[in-house]
């Protein structure tokens, strides 16, 4: 079980008479991706229409909500902001009334010349409303003197570095938008309508796919530009890479398992990875747990490699919600507890190997740790299903700074005397780019390697 | 009984600890000003702060969130849109991240170039994220390139032609600024904390201050421009004007009985109204009543004025929320009669004279009109407090458009035979004026007598 | 402006189509005599619907709660408890499955002898579930073994001293009874379904038939039940009278003016309780102002009688919500301010009769008196339209204790020191009973005059 | 996945300052035993405080709701009903006010002979407010002359059949008691305040003791009477039993696999279940998957024992609230894919074998079958990890009527025809006693087959 936040998730659809409602159930899909605020906007007679709220994609929308959002043309967004507090200022889609017409964008990442772009803008009489890094896009489309959207948005990413899943929508168009080094995910799909015609779907995974019954067809390459309107579908390649920095985190943790992203399967992979790590890091155990529900493949990966039987030694109350009032008197490991419950009938006596899928702050960990002990387990030994977390991301997952990142100031022996555990391993690099089945030409793994792809730009935050 | 909706209410106070529960009571006072959104933003260690809502004052803040609205400095804003649509994007006070620092604006008014300004700051690059004129003002002050906040807001309000009363917190300075038309009204007061410091406080009406105990001090002027930073209170005029053009209708029917506007009480304006109406329109009849609440005061002069007593024949039902649910079956005049109850007690069989503020469609008196007779009356005497009302405000108030001004396009009689009264008569522009006490030099009558004040740019209302 | 709390309404219609949208709207015609809960039961096929809720009838309600309460028969309550706390549990119509099938009760009034009575059936073996003391109704009518629910009824209330209008509601009968003194009033109308059949409709007061468009046809007598069936209406009394015991505060202070109760206009009778003091009271003075909304007709009535004009000094803020935030920082006479502001464009120099409807504890007069003078007044002379209040109500009306009942420890002297106003004088008993056109053989006037027209049990109150 | 709905939780503690937050997240932990109510009533002074709601535990109740709890003794209850609509007046802990001080009832499972004891009572005189049998327990205290509790609450048991665990607080004690037969877990428990003080604690699962840091120190007996007051703690046994009936259906899915319930682990009964059925039911296959989350321990143990991999075919989406809006056009499977998406990354060319804990109507089965077969499975062998359900319960699990179990009324090759999977098997009544390591001498499997302990009363649900 991590700490780190979810990131967000984009979707779009071009020619549904549902198309409001499709995009509903396309964030209801990717929930995971972020919690904190939901938003459609739809495109009828050459108007937008929008909807959004703080909450959750359930909550936000009402059924009055979805028939307002008229029309066959829809994107949506559901967010946990890397940047930005949580204001519904900065609640997504962004929209904007430009020369030319409304424009609405949905982004999944993080732009890291954030900071020197809003300066300039700003400088050159820009104003900002929110505190998000999406809202530059708006501003530099804005600046361009261009009637022609392709060409303004192609331009205006020009500028930016760092990742960048976009959807955008304009008067008469569905544009869909992935960086070149392809950091956040960004998948292509088509549905049939109930006349048989064929709508365009963008989704930043497969997951929303499924759940409105569209096929997968491809990702949205690196660099490429696709867009719909009347006169059909387009693709230009706006910039070449040599190689692409997909995000492993996502296969780590951040991705439904039941997600193809990056064309991989993120179960297959988390299974890999805890394969990985039992060659890695065996030890003589009973039984194989997880941490639930993220560490579950990793941990079957495990237990299926070391022939060790897997068990569910920590059970996990899916009805917590996102509050919860605290007990006045002390209980020990209380804001781990709420969720998480080790199981004495099934680790009374035994020697445990657990699996987490990271290890961030260690507080988690400790706290567990503690717990598994008292429900009686006679050794702990923690296995983490990833190289220790040694720099925060800049492309859209939102880690704690450096100086929170126990890996990146404590040796693994001395994290394992805070955690409290026998003993603790990690998975190390060579096994992770193994099970991802591919390395640094592939995935961007600077959290765990320091190895950025892009310029960095915010000391502050380094 | 008007069936036009309120404007706008601003406020803002430097200098006291309690600022933004200061502000929420202000706001409070002026409720009638604006029911739709309510927002306040604070200063503190100069940051802003800021929460807004949909809905009434009392609704849109809790104690939580006056709580963090914390700092010595607050602005605030009541509105009901004249320009816009009713979005959470538009509701004020507006804030934006200029290239030195925050800015907040709260208005009361309407830019009659709104339009044209827009236009062009589009096509210069600007992005509108909502649809009221407010918005321009952020941007003029965005392009402006001084670091002097004074210099930006007087050259930006150059630009703006129409009304403006506004109120515009920086990282540093609380200004107020008003039209020099002086459309709005705007006024200056004094508070001491409970320590025995003074405070700044401007509102739109002295209601504000009444409840919050602050001493009224006098109108900020038209165009005038009053600023408090940490040096102390500064006042320029930056623009002459030879007349100003208060809005008669503040008096008629806007601003709270209880409230000093351009100088005057309003009640007893109203009161004067009424008087001069029973000397150009007296008829026999055995009692005068008003529309409640706004016709009373008039119903009270013109009883006085002719000695025919007055009767609170019609009584308001002021648990009367903004929605409630229809009847399925038919009951007549149903619309008006949930708020609005003649009793019979009161009218049978008499001759009466039935006092409103003013005729905008018709519709409402020709229910009042049947309602009364239904309840026994013998006679109706319709009688106006203001003249026909022959043109839309172009000026902030929520005017229809001129097709749908019955007095535009009907005579005296036939809007007579419409609301079904035996006689009808409106206030002569001559009996308002001696009303108001003062003529054409002070105020702005345009809604009756076409003299608009400045230039009109949007066609399509004309 | 008193700061006694409202009682209950009781609504019910036998015969309508759109019975539970009709007794919404009852409710919402007298939602000035209980604010806390509202309730409606229907009945359809046999069978009983509900729906009930803590807030105003307007917040209660959701159009598809009035479609879920189906059925051509509706009875309905709206409450503010005199017995039991604010709970869900106590909210009505309280219903409940007897033997011989479902019944509801709608109640307004006060049972003198529910301890005993309670006790009484407690020590049978029944139940309470709330503490309201309509549940003993319910409690007796399930004793009783007869399967004709009008000889369980009237057998039932034979138990009952103190004060009931009641409509109940079975699987096929609703019933409207009153107590034999006729404490709480209760009236009879017709109305016509849009295809011309004749409904019954029976409500506390008649605005609930004027909003409705029902014809008032009586009261229902003091000792009379009233039902209807499927067999058409009945008639019996149950119980003579030599008088009745109307309670005169209805008049005073609790009915909408608009209502006829006990056969009188309540907005005439206002007005002569303000003539009568006016002959009792005179003192010199410029001005007559009420204390709003409650004291308005009075004030009418007081200066038609003395001549002296009558004047809106003091202007209600009707925006004002059932909570406010309260400033951190002191503001003087805060409470009342908030609600109530005396404008000093009136009051300035003047010499001031202010007019209450009655004058429980003093605290409010005390804060108005101060702020009238703040506003500049140079005397005020308060003048109460109704007796000294010397003794609480047992019959519905949710007096404080003799405790704080100022006029029951304190001289009139000592009252007018207390509230800081230059004289002070009541209405005295003989005025009241004039203006009310009858005496004690017709009037309830306990409180003033100490003639409980029943025997009193709770010694804890008297 | 089952389409049963769960049935109630209670909980009591007695002696901990932290009395209604101990009890909030008890209920909290068994969140999974009813999501329709959850209600608190705390003692205090001898007096009880309550607060009931529609809704999840953390919705319910607010922080100030449990500041007003106070008292250092609670009862609670998270409720779905098995009798009574889901109204608030049904929500428990139902609360009376008896002639010898206020009683309250959390009642966990169904009483048979319900309607016979409604009528009499009801005959004799006592009234019902709602629809849930729990009302009948009130009432027989209520009837019971003694000032004796415990004597009270054993009488009137007695005259209950079927099945009850019951937590009871009076004015002066907490009282736990579970039918002879045992039907409903009910377990005690222990905690110390932080000043060293023994509590005691009472809860439907041991999972509530974990969340609160309690220990654990045995079952209730069927037919023990257990209580606490200022003397100390007591126990009785009331009603001997040669053999009990525990309810099989905790172990199979009611209960969370964590709990302890009837002295066995849950987790570990229903790995037991899947390595009974894989031991009768094997079948040529690649992959063991089960529908989450019921179904997984059973998975594992057939995995373990078949020796069969087992894989998370389906990856179940825990965002899903209670309600979701419908798409408006047909999406294939769409009420199932809304929680489960069978992947196709690791179904696809496989023979997949599907462990369900139970299989009710068959329509989800079907559903997810073809979604299965969509997603690329060669062969679906559906497994049921219990046996044929036959019959309803009749002891607190909402089973549907007769007429809708498939297997009452199909063999199992039509059955297996219906869900359209290659082969379909159940569990042995032999095999799932095996797993229980007991028969019927210790559990009620009568839904299996038909062998009810008690007399049956409802001719209509049989």
């Amino acid at each position: 079980m991590r700490s780190w936040k979810d990131e967000c998730g984009v979707f779009g659809i071009w020619g549904h008479p549902d198309s409001s409602r499709l995009t509903y159930l396309g964030l209801y899909a990717m929930q995971h991706r972020g919690q904190e605020s939901a938003g459609i906007v739809s495109l009828e007679n050459g108007k937008h229409i929008h909807h959004k709220g703080l909450g959750l994609v359930g909550d936000v929308f009402k059924d009055s909500d979805l028939k307002r959002l008229a029309g066959e043309v829809s994107i949506g967004h559901v967010r946990y902001s890397t940047t930005g507090q949580n204001l519904l200022t900065n609640a997504q889609p962004l929209t904007a009334d430009l020369f030319n017409g409304p424009v609405a964008v949905a982004h999944n990442g993080n732009i890291v010349n954030n900071q020197i772009l809003r300066n300039e803008l700003k400088q050159a009489g820009s104003i900002f409303q929110g505190t998000n890094d999406t809202e530059i896009i708006l501003h530099l489309l804005s600046k361009h003197r261009s009637n022609d959207l392709i060409e303004a948005v192609k331009d205006s990413v020009q500028r930016l570095e760092g990742a960048f899943s976009l959807v955008i929508l304009s008067h008469n168009k569905l544009v869909a938008i992935r960086d070149p080094h392809g950091f956040r995910p960004l998948v292509l799909g088509q549905k049939l309508t109930d006349d048989g015609r064929k709508s365009w779907v963008v989704a930043s995974e497969t997951c929303a796919f499924d759940l409105i019954g569209a096929d997968y067809i491809r990702e949205i390459q690196p660099g490429e530009i696709f867009w719909v309107d009347e006169q059909g579908e387009h693709s230009q390649i706006f910039a070449q890479s040599a190689k692409t920095s997909h995000c492993v985190f996502e296969h780590i943790y951040f991705s439904r398992p039941d997600s193809l992203v990056f064309g991989l399967s993120v179960y297959e992979s988390r299974k890999r990875l805890g394969a990985e790590l039992a060659k890695e890091t065996a030890v003589d155990a009973d039984i194989v747990i997880p941490v639930p529900d993220s560490g579950v493949p990793a941990a079957m990966g495990y237990a299926q490699q070391s022939g060790i039987p897997f068990e569910l030694g920590i059970i996990r109350n899916h009805y917590v919600g996102r509050t919860f009032i605290q007990p006045q008197q002390n209980i020990r490991d209380f804001g781990v507890k709420i969720k998480l419950n080790p199981q004495s009938a099934v680790l009374k006596g035994k020697k445990v190997i657990v699996i987490d899928d990271s290890l961030v702050r260690g507080t988690t960990s400790r706290n567990l740790v503690n717990m598994i002990r008292q429900a009686g387990a006679k050794e702990v030994h923690l296995r983490i299903a990833s190289p220790p977390t040694v720099g925060p991301c800049y492309y859209g997952v939102d880690t704690p700074q450096k100086s929170q990142l126990i890996a990146a100031n404590q040796s693994i022996e001395k994290i394992k005397e805070h955690v409290g555990s026998d003993t603790l391993a990690y998975l190390s690099i060579e096994g992770l780019f193994k099970a991802m089945q591919s390395g640094q030409n592939k995935y961007c793994a600077a959290c765990f390697d320091g190895q950025y792809p892009t310029r960095l730009y915010d000391e502050k935050n380094i």
